[in-house]
């Protein structure tokens, strides 16, 4: 970690002279104006590295790809081409030299450093590169560390006539995250997403760094996981035989992520979301597709766990321990938002239930959440948890005002690892920080990326989304992750993310619903936040071209008459 | 035309019981539920017309070539596969016969007939499907009829097991539009659209029917349109080399326009609008990139031609003149929005010009306005303007509050033919309308596929844009063409349109912002108003999914597990 005082000196200097298009911003980074080009043979070289991980020498054939392939041009008015002559005259970078620092006998590969802990992981890296053609260098002391490098590596250039290059070497970078979880949420129950889009999300979060894959895989209005022991919930309950999630590509988007320095941590919410469960256990479900919806449930079908019955609680904790089963990851998330105590309290089963054990609904669902965690706990997995106080009438979620969420209103106890993910707003950070937990920021009034995109439930003609207004890039660029705590609290700031629910989204408004939005979160919580959002414009230009020119739908953040000329459309230009 | 009382008969009808998923809604359709099936040898048999065009034979190719390929599946639970043995046993049915009424003597090409004046084309058509197995008819007046005819024979069929096959046979099916103008617009210059992206956004349009491609091609950011005799323009002011429109490319754009029902209106907006033009003919532009913008335009860069000119007014003239010449359309697009004041104001030769010609600004607009309406009519062609009042300080058009619109405010003389696209309001129609111009709806408050997507401008932390919120389909379904007018005015108003301003729209999110949503307003242009929003919402849904079978990147209205039960997630179900 940097001193403070030098990092705000470092963004400082890099407004007043955009350095360069990195993104994120590495912590430090020193540059000037030299040109310098790739050599026709560039070579990017693992250097005492034996037994280099498999991970590690895709990795590396990956940056080598990109830097063939990119072929982007500047983002200035003539695409770069008065610096031609000072192109074709620059010295030629001939390799790149990638090492590890420390005791190199016990290499990790990065799959196995991106799914540690948190609190264990490394993605620190040193990356130099310097003008008079010799060598850069790049080192980290864990293989987790040389991928970030190497992400790094790829942004620094562009293409001019068959040249690859810079203008701005030499470059030195000393560069680790601010935060350790830097993630992005996809819903993949309201509408399916086949493997394949999944994995060009995972390549687009590596290219800004992110390393958590937050993976909401079902929900009430579907099912897809095909989980062992359990086969018949998603075949009830996907939306078809093709729109499911076998073992198998479990395990391939679980490899592809960790390969390239993401841990998926994947979630199954409960006990509320679970409408999907009583296509084949019934039994286990109170108010399934109760109409009218809007008194059972935050948004249509209605349907929730049975938290009071024993049977039901077992069959949870059995379900979420085989499915974790399926993941790496230390971390498996439980969910616990948008309990409706409608829904219970009109199920003469679970009121028996209550009754008969002398239990309120806080008692059932303390000793169900306890039940399902020390499971979990059994199998190694840390739970992670939706939180936020009752949903005020200023801001219902969706359409009901009649849910709850688990921690803040009822006493519901956690083990003190607990992540726990604050969506409601984030003024309700410092409530949860008080209690002594660990918070992922997960704030729908910054980090939704499905706000602002229109109502959809039917028969609603001046409806909007729940969270207008559309969450801009500017807005979560300008998110503070420590407002309101005290010193001693801020290490209980994990990270945080973006997050897409697919009410309206799929395939087809994925990419440009998510990028280059989402990689404003990965910035803020790399970086650190504080940025200047006008600096930053200019940047994530570069980023948005750069992942198009990869196949990524990034949209226009501006007409690119703008994007070729840094601030010349800003407000007071 | 349908008496009113039948046409509300048939809307009632078939919001009880949805007849067929077909969109835009038939004027008159009756059907039942009889099922029947595409024999495997089911051939579209052109029948007395001889020497038929050849865009009608391409059109008969598609049509088969869709009933082939759609392969869409019902939008129901079990996506249709209840009804299998309905299907299997269904009678086959072995030709569609395609006819002529009418003088057969004279077939006019689809292409001809949409490029007409908008008063003398003929869209109507009649189809009929008997249940029994017989052959369908599809008759029509006009190619341009039989070519909306085969569009709604495609949107009949499901797929299941190999079959393609209906359950709601027969059909009868009579049919025409309720005005004669149903467009999309599409910016180009914010940011590049190549051709292939502009061809299957035509191809989408005419899937709804819509006939208008209003081709807001160039703007202040960018010049892509080569113009002969004017090449200089798009030389210096298109993004790059590529980035650019030939009159080959618009050749190919028109002719493939035309072949699908769809008339190209082109638009180079005057005298605002035009910072582009000044990088190769700084003379003919005040206040070129002035800044701050704010002052002198609604969104950077600032310029507008030199309206007191001799020379500029005689260059805009020829510009107009050879860039329509481009097109086959009767109509070409002038402009007339957003001039700013104070850029005239602070222009010293506009000024000069003024005085020396004892002209104030409205009368050198009107001078102006007439001598390129003059020229294009000269040409035979009718213009197409923007109309409005001046902006008000409640509905800033982006950030700027010093423009004016031409017609509202300033006594510009136009020809009672000119085509007035409303677009700051809805509420300004009846003004427009009160002076006998006809009106084709654009407002922005219905119909902009662009708001609530975030701000664009820099530096603007808390911005969202300029015409928040999104505009949800269902909004732009519940437009009332007709508010406010008295019925001797109701035959002024000619359509409408969706339209699409791109500065944060790109290739990257083209089809997932227009569909399906622009589709709305093409109901509502083509079936007439006051449909019902729930009812039409399963429609929608299918048509959106029969888009994705075809490669359009339509959103998802709604989680699957509400398109597949219609209803259910209506906000009172």
């Amino acid at each position: 970690m940097l001193p403070q005082a030098l990092v705000a000196l470092s963004l400082f200097l890099s407004a007043v002279q955009p350095a360069s298009a990195l993104w994120p911003q590495p912590r430090q980074i020193t540059t000037d104006q030299t040109a310098l080009k790739l050599s026709p043979g560039f070579d990017i070289k693992l250097t005492g590295i034996h037994n280099a991980p498999k991970d590690l020498t895709d990795a590396v054939s990956r940056t080598s790809s990109f830097l063939r392939k990119d072929k982007l041009e500047a983002l200035v008015v003539d695409r770069g081409a008065s610096s031609a002559k000072v192109v074709k005259a620059a010295k030629s970078l001939k390799a790149l030299r990638v090492s590890l620092t420390g005791d190199s006998k016990t290499v990790k590969s990065i799959s196995e450093e991106a799914t540690l802990p948190l609190e264990s992981r490394s993605e620190s890296y040193t990356l130099t590169i310097p003008a008079d053609g010799s060598d850069a260098t790049l080192q980290a002391n864990s293989t987790l560390g040389l991928f970030r490098g190497l992400t790094t590596f790829e942004q620094i250039w562009y293409e001019l006539d068959g040249n690859t290059y810079t203008l701005q070497a030499p470059f030195d970078i000393v560069d680790s995250p601010a935060y350790p979880y830097r993630g992005l949420m996809l819903d993949t129950a309201r509408n399916f997403f086949p493997v394949e889009d999944i994995k060009r999300t995972l390549d687009a979060m590596s290219w800004a760094k992110i390393n958590t894959f937050h993976w909401h895989v079902v929900d009430s209005q579907s099912f897809p996981l095909q989980i062992p022991g359990f086969m018949e919930l998603s075949q009830t309950a996907a939306y078809n035989s093709r729109a499911v999630y076998s073992p198998a590509d479990v395990k391939d988007v679980v490899s592809y992520a960790a390969a390239r320095g993401i841990d998926v941590i994947a979630e199954i919410d409960t006990p509320g979301h679970t409408a999907a469960i009583a296509k084949s256990h019934p039994e286990h479900i109170a108010c399934p597709e109760a109409s009218p919806w809007t008194q059972f449930a935050n948004e249509p079908p209605a349907g929730q766990l049975r938290l009071a019955n024993e049977q039901t609680t077992k069959f949870t904790s059995s379900l979420l321990t085989s499915a974790a089963s399926l993941f790496k990851s230390h971390y498996f998330g439980t969910g616990g938002d948008e309990i409706n105590l409608n829904c219970y309290a009109k199920d003469e089963q679970t009121q028996a239930e209550l009754t008969a054990q002398n239990k309120t609904i806080d008692s059932a669902l303390d000793a169900f959440t306890q039940a399902s965690h020390k499971a979990l706990k059994a199998v190694g997995k840390t739970p992670v948890v939706w939180e936020g106080k009752q949903t005020s009438l200023k801001n219902p979620h969706k359409y009901s005002s009649t849910s709850t969420e688990m921690l803040l209103v009822h006493p519901v106890t956690l083990d003190p690892e607990t992540l726990v993910l604050v969506w409601i707003s984030a003024d309700n950070v410092k409530s949860v920080v008080d209690k002594g937990f660990k918070v992922i920021h997960a704030a729908n009034d910054y980090f939704y990326l499905d706000c602002g995109g229109g109502g959809w439930v039917g028969q609603n003609v001046l409806g909007n989304s729940w969270c207008d207004p559309f969450k801009t890039w500017q807005k979560a660029y300008s998110f503070d992750p420590l407002a309101n705590l005290t010193p001693d609290q801020h290490h209980l700031v994990q990270g945080g993310q973006h997050l897409l629910w697919t009410e309206q989204s799929s395939p087809s408004n994925l990419d440009s619903t998510v990028w280059p939005r989402a990689a404003t979160s990965a910035e803020v919580f790399w970086s650190g936040p504080g940025g200047d959002v006008g600096a930053a414009l200019p940047r994530l230009h570069d980023l948005a071209y750069r992942y198009k020119q990869r196949g990524v739908r990034a949209i226009s953040l501006q007409p690119e008459w703008c994007a070729l000329r840094p601030g010349k459309c800003d407000l007071n230009a």
